[in-house]
């Protein structure tokens, strides 16, 4: 089995009604499952949250997404999240058996179908034309209000779809990225420069482990220092790693581990890893063992 | 949220409209999970897995079992599976913020509502009257076939329902039981008195862990020693507690573990232990941040 995770953000978060056809032009197909649906109103946006064999989750993708841009105008469009498009924006999540190479193909399939109702996208993260897609931030500043002027700016030529400002779907944002991990480690002491140093050893930018990116905070209340990471490729810089590197490094400073933070959602093969490292399970173990 | 699993084993696996009928019932309510439904034809055996909050569970198995009684006939049931009733073993599981004590309330107002319905019905595991009616294959050993006879002798009296053989239902088994999960450690040793020592150093029986079965098994194949264990309650018996003691207790032997396997369905819940225990993932941390 292969997994492919898709999180897609819309711009309607207030008429349900519009959200339930959007939903059930996802389902028609009855291959994919949606893993979370949640609509803000104050937002006015909801976020799909739904998996399936790759080319499953493309062709939902792809219905949810026709019927999001027949009933969303952004023209009227108004909500507290920032957004640039009635299909704002579209991460391709390899889970399970799923390269990120595959990934960022359905990503690009999807955006030249996209593309091809009308709607200027960009790719961002690993399918970015270049390094100023990369980020989200970067390619929705100034939102849907500032489109019309910021599309005829050489730099923001969409990568599909017409060149032309879209009034009624403005742009969608769409490529792929690996699932991340926040994970936090608090240590005993008050030292800033001790996390400081932790942080050299480990961070991606500062020649440690490629996919980590880290930041020491001073957490006064808790009298701790906090070394606060996110890891991107948990399949190349794996948890266990990262934590036995860090603990480690921290017995020159005779400074210990309290705990560890595991923020928001994690994806159980990370765990799996965390199983083979520790107590040694062998390759029989899958995750679809695991239940709830 | 509170969760408990059922695991119910109806005596029907070849006609599927039955069998549909029956989950049709199980799921009138909305409010309980599906896990799993498994038909199988040899067997003539259904096992429904599902999951909620715990009155759910106990109003859902209500409505399957009056359905399950009403169509299955076991005067004329032929299959390869042991059974001696329509509703053959109904386990109830705790598995999230559930008690046992409370799983055994809920699976004694399930027994009386089965005998209730004229359906003789046993006790067993955590919620067995006495210790003749722990273990399953003890109580269903002759099958339905030996039911008319066996229910004569005071020793099988049912602990709900008429005191008559009941030739349509047979009779049925239910109970609480804590999820098992089989975790065996596998060693670089072909010495099989080292695998016994390790057994007798955990093994409840032998005055180690309460809740750790064990035996020492020969892999000549394989040229190892297992030590293979029923882990039947992971809270007072976490995985890592077995495993670091029985890496501890080999030094002695200087052996070591080659690798170790969990087989079967293994909860999620046993895995956050693991996390704290070796990582150090604090309390805020909850198995629904995992995702699949």
């Amino acid at each position: 089995m292969r997994t492919l995770i898709a999180e897609v953000n819309i711009s309607e978060g207030t008429n349900l009604d519009v959200v339930n056809q959007v939903k059930a032009a996802l389902l028609e197909g009855g291959n994919i499952e949606l893993v979370d649906l949640n609509s803000d109103k104050d937002h006015n946006r909801s976020v799909f949250t739904y998996k399936g064999e790759p080319e499953a989750v493309l062709e939902g993708t792809k219905r949810l997404s026709k019927k999001a841009i027949e009933l969303i105008d952004m023209s009227v469009q108004k909500g507290s999240h920032p957004r640039m498009g009635a299909i704002d924006v579209v991460p391709f999540i390899p889970v399970k058996n799923v390269t990120t190479e595959e990934a960022i193909a359905i990503s690009k399939e999807y955006g030249k179908y996209l593309g091809s109702l009308g709607v200027p996208v960009y790719y961002y993260e690993d399918s970015a034309t270049c390094d100023d897609r990369k980020l989200l931030p970067k390619i929705r500043k100034g939102q849907y209000e500032a489109l019309p002027e910021k599309m005829k700016d050489p730099m923001w030529i969409p990568d599909e779809g017409p060149h032309e400002f879209n009034p009624k779907s403005g742009a969608t944002v769409t490529g792929a990225r690996f699932p991340l991990i926040a994970f936090n480690i608090n240590l005993d002491t008050q030292d800033i420069e001790i996390g400081n140093k932790i942080v050299k050893a480990v961070r991606g930018a500062a020649g440690g482990f490629q996919y980590v990116r880290a930041i020491a905070l001073d957490l006064p209340e808790k009298k701790m220092i906090q070394v606060s990471m996110n890891l991107t490729n948990y399949v190349k810089n794996p948890i266990h790693r990262i934590y036995e590197t860090i603990k480690s490094e921290l017995t020159r400073y005779n400074v210990n581990i309290v705990n560890t933070e595991l923020v928001g959602p994690v994806p159980v093969y990370a765990l799996e890893e965390i199983l083979k490292f520790y107590i040694k399970v062998n390759d029989d173990f899958t995750s679809e063992q695991i239940y709830f």
